[in-house]
């Protein structure tokens, strides 16, 4: 399925305005309504979900995310026994690395910042340009992929079925198969580990709930991301995450920030209408994940909104609504996973050696 | 303090053998006497303990561990932002990264075999030459080696200093400093953290309290073990780690085992009598950090045994011989650390970016 930008646009920003009525205060220092900003406000989010009980219609088991979080930390399942899936989305920090673009085999950098796993299972598909369906799909690619893990789905295979408590553990989360230590098993085990990083409980969403309150200049940035049209892109339980959206849709940002090199969408649809498309980006935690963008040049996150409301709106945000918009976003910052690390098998003699 | 290894040696042959009397079976196959050899071991390892309490006989505190746990985790104590003190010494894997020399900033490759951390704070200093006295003077050392995290002090303390959460551990780590956020203390939390990371109860240490048994094949391992005077060098609770010896004493391994490029302890000493001398790998947990040796060329723990047969006691071990001393070797594997992954604190304006 593949949502066109503008339509989206028009319509998401059509249902903005209609929920700004009651909530818009008469002057822009007051504190808007905000009875009439958390009504507004439900109906363009929701709650985020305080867990993810099955991915494409199945259960996940207990068992299958024990595996996966093993696999989540293994750096065995990297040519070079070095680099995990946790390198490069460090739940530690925000479930990213937080530099402009990952490091991986060889020191090579990758071409895009390394999104969030934090709560990306609310995505629509993964990868800045969509290109996987899901986060199994996704999780197939960085092992693979020549400048981050560099390793073969049959490598793998050997390399996991090369220890014992591996092949034991794949056998109990997925009972009842032939063969469980598999490339496609892997990628179902890091899935399901993946759908428990939600991160419920920002503060945004005990206001929600109305279990909690927004000071008035948070009040004012969740008002202006409904008026000014954020909402039209980054609405939903993830704030983003849903369709996709050429960058500079009014107003294309310099080559710093959207290299023309990168043509985002394009690459998957071979679509014109697809250049310089990206998947709007998912805010929930957005003040732990700097630097942003695909292109991972801007640090600062209020730079980040400035950049935001020329390219996209049009509107020249002032400071006191940059400042407003970015407070506003610090409170989607949720409950960060709690993670026991794992305790992973030894290799045996049969392991492949790191390359 | 220095011990010469061949002093050492002498002193502990005797203690091996006069142990033995009572231990050794009279056939090579027989089992050896449980009650005899559990009495000779107690004398020469002793048991592991199960927390260290002080460092240079001060207490260590639970604010202490809790901040060094969270930078033991932080990729931002690397210039890179990507490498951690967790990167080459992984909790998950034994406390090194199993290769067979560590990769660092820049993907250079470091001149020797990562150490595991788990009970490192049992060994007389750190580093395979001992140059640093303990492991707060440890961690100084890769978070400043350009080939490891590239850093410096200064920059240290500025990513430190940048994170108000970080401000506050430190305060609570070291109350009543003038100046709590240090290079210096930083490497006092890493200590105090890393003091938690020891394992108990591996099978050889239920054995040594009487509570539990190890199997004939085990039982011949560690009477070999002794007898053929492995513990001249591998003694003490964490089975080495505590003082100098050539590598090849009686006889020098090939230069893929043991490269003629490092000299070892010379480079510490400067003494002639140094060069080659290493400080004794502590063998806890042996089983789950190959590959062997500072050189880290051997994947085999039994080919380990065999070398260290030839090369250090002048004993072509047999098959039978190594495969015994080997399957006693692997109960040496302790109860892996439970840590729980930290949620680290969000860089500000004001934090050195990653280069």
């Amino acid at each position: 399925m593949r949502h066109h930008g503008t339509t989206m646009l028009a319509a998401a920003l059509a249902l903005a305005c209609a929920g700004l009525c009651t909530a818009m205060p008469a002057r822009a220092t007051d504190a808007p309504d905000a009875t009439a900003l958390r009504e507004t406000a439900n109906t363009l989010f929701g709650a985020i979900p305080h867990s993810v009980d099955e991915v494409r219609g199945q259960e996940i088991t207990a068992a299958q995310v024990e595996l996966g979080k093993s696999l989540w930390f293994e750096p065995r399942l990297s040519r070079s026994h070095v680099l995990s899936c946790n390198s490069c989305h460090n739940i530690a920090t925000g479930g990213a690395d937080n530099v402009p673009t990952s490091i991986g085999h060889g020191w090579q950098k990758g071409p895009r910042n390394s999104p969030t796993v934090l709560n990306a299972v609310l995505n629509v598909a993964q990868f800045w340009d969509g290109r996987a369906a899901d986060l199994k799909e996704q999780a197939k690619g960085p092992v693979q992929a020549s400048v981050e893990m560099n390793n073969t789905p049959g490598r793998v295979e050997a390399t996991l079925r090369s220890m014992p408590a591996y092949v034991e553990a794949f056998a109990r989360a997925f009972p009842g198969e032939d063969q469980p230590v598999s490339f496609e098993n892997m990628a179902r085990a890091l899935e399901a580990f993946e759908t428990t990083l939600v991160t419920p409980d920002s503060r945004f969403d005990r206001f929600l709930a109305g279990k909690g309150s927004l000071d008035a200049t948070e009040l004012r940035g969740l008002s202006l991301f409904i008026d000014k049209g954020c909402v039209a892109c980054h609405s939903g339980p993830n704030f983003g995450g849903q369709a996709y959206y050429p960058f500079g849709v009014v107003e294309r940002p310099g080559a710093d920030v959207l290299p023309s090199g990168d043509k985002g969408r394009f690459a998957v649809t071979q679509t014109a209408s697809d250049e310089y498309v990206f998947r709007a980006a998912p805010l929930r935690n957005v003040a732990l994940t700097a630097p942003y963008f695909h292109s991972g040049q801007v640090w600062d996150l209020g730079q980040a909104v400035a950049i935001m409301g020329s390219a996209q709106l049009g509107h020249e945000l002032d400071a006191t609504e940059v400042q407003s918009i970015t407070r506003f976003l610090q409170t989607l910052t949720g409950r960060q996973p709690q993670v026991a690390n794992p305790v992973l098998p030894p290799s045996t003699s049969t392991t492949p050696r790191p390359e």
